[in-house]
């Protein structure tokens, strides 16, 4: 069985950057990816504030920080956690492909976006469908988007579409918004569109998002609107799994609880970026991994 | 007078990735900066650990940051905040060429480390002097360094440095370690050398660092040590002279308190960056910056 300072669970930035400042302080550490590495921020399309770029694809800011992770240590795609249990003091992973033993473990495995699951929807992630209206509002400034969604996240999406400059309309499936109060009256005030009581039943477009068919669940009737951008936010899914099995606390959205050195309630398991909730962004979260790793880095130490 | 949405105080890391965050929310904000943009960082010699440059010199990633930051928003340099006051809802800013009214004001003012003050130091500060043994201690690799102090600081500089192979000894003013024990168990074991009741005279060198003159206050006698590279660790100061007048709380060192999203205990002010504690490095304070900048948007937007 292979040993190790640490075993990082998922390649996104947070994993990658624990990398980075794991690999510096001169510990023995992994990164197990049960995909490819880079998360989510692959699929922006341009991220416009990482500071240090002024406008970078997704995929070759994650590429950048991947390679940059590789110095340092062997980044294991393709390899899915299956199991963590605590063992004489130790943290043993088991993979689909091998066995760990190590001394901490940061989680970094970030969250899914919930999907509509309707024909044209993975199409078009990319090409006119964005989850993110802060990375990506900006490229459809003067133009007609779609929010679906009802919470906070779709009313936020919606206000700050408003507010630099995008024709916004929102589709809900209720008759009224689970978003705060506030955000409601700020949607109403901005006279932002509802279409109630309806559901996303097809996207459309060619090389990009074209229009979509909303379907009225009251009403009974179908309607094509033309549009050129929509942001999905029906919600996102915390990929926390690997918390239960080891006792680590998660709020009641599915989140990992950690306090601002990113420990967790377990000694010696930490967790960052997504994962832990707080602001999805990229630079947020490879903070939390860098931060995350240097207190694995003191904790190791403390017990030397 | 001029009225802003945010006014950010500091242009280092933190305030510039404030800035770009703002900017980008729509948000009329200014940043207000004593001396020149990018603060701290500017003198680290090489960052190897800011995700996504595998190596880049301090001063040309805090200019990227800086222009990153200067296509959102002006950045005034030589500009130094004299006052801050609350007045009727709104904070007012009092610097040595203008006032300006904000609805919101981000504290991202960092530190100053604080120096030794002897002949030599300004001369060979990132030309074998360094004060952060996580950026700059592989550049001294199987080399002899001094790390000056006796504080926890101090002895993880040291043990941090033998780890990764550089020739260690530490010089301390008194007999005795102030770190904690532990620290102080590992540095013995470690077989760390320590001068004690020794402080540094004089810094010697030509292009590059080459020897420190020490003074024994007990013995009275002075000793040249030849070193390639030196670790003052004396203590930082955070310069969180703005949190005072406003009623900002800070803690037993200085530091200024925040929350998660970055917010002090005074509503619509905010913190980011070194000024809060924690781990200091320049993707930590980008970070604070980010969340900083979404909290104040959020927090405007709720009341409008």
């Amino acid at each position: 069985m292979e040993q190790y300072d640490i075993v990082i669970a998922g390649a996104g930035p947070a994993g990658l950057t624990a990398g980075i400042y794991a690999g510096r302080e001169g510990l023995k550490a992994i990164i197990l990816e049960k995909a490819l590495k880079g998360g989510m921020g692959n699929v922006a399309p341009l991220v416009l504030n990482f500071p240090g770029f002024k406008s970078i694809t997704g995929l070759e800011l994650l590429k950048r920080i991947g390679d940059h992770a590789s110095g340092y240590m062997d980044i294991k795609e393709s390899e899915e956690i299956q199991k963590v249990e605590k063992m004489d003091g130790k943290i043993m992973v088991t993979t689909n492909k091998n066995e760990y033993a190590a001394k901490s473990l940061i989680i970094s495995t970030g969250t899914k976006y919930r999907e509509l699951g309707v024909p044209g929807e993975q199409e078009f992630i990319g090409k006119g469908i964005s989850y993110c209206s802060i990375c990506d509002g900006m490229f459809f400034r003067g133009k007609e988007v779609l929010v679906v969604g009802g919470g906070n996240s779709a009313a936020e999406h919606a206000l700050h579409l408003n507010d630099i400059g995008c024709k916004v309309k929102m589709v809900h499936r209720r008759d009224e918004l689970r978003a705060q109060k506030y955000l409601q009256d700020k949607i109403k005030k901005e006279g932002i569109p509802i279409v109630w009581n309806s559901v996303v039943k097809e996207i459309k477009g060619d090389t990009f998002l074209k229009s979509v068919v909303i379907y009225d669940r009251v009403r009974d009737v179908e309607e094509e609107l033309d549009i050129a951008g929509m942001f999905i936010a029906v919600g996102e899914i915390p990929s926390s799994q690997l918390a239960g099995p080891i006792g680590v606390e998660i709020d009641r959205g599915g989140y990992i609880i950690t306090d601002k050195d990113q420990k967790t309630n377990v000694p010696h398991v930490y967790a960052a970026g997504d994962v832990t909730g707080g602001l999805k962004q990229i630079i947020v979260a490879c903070a939390e991994g860098a931060v995350a790793a240097e207190s694995a880095y003191n904790d190791i130490k403390m017990e030397e």
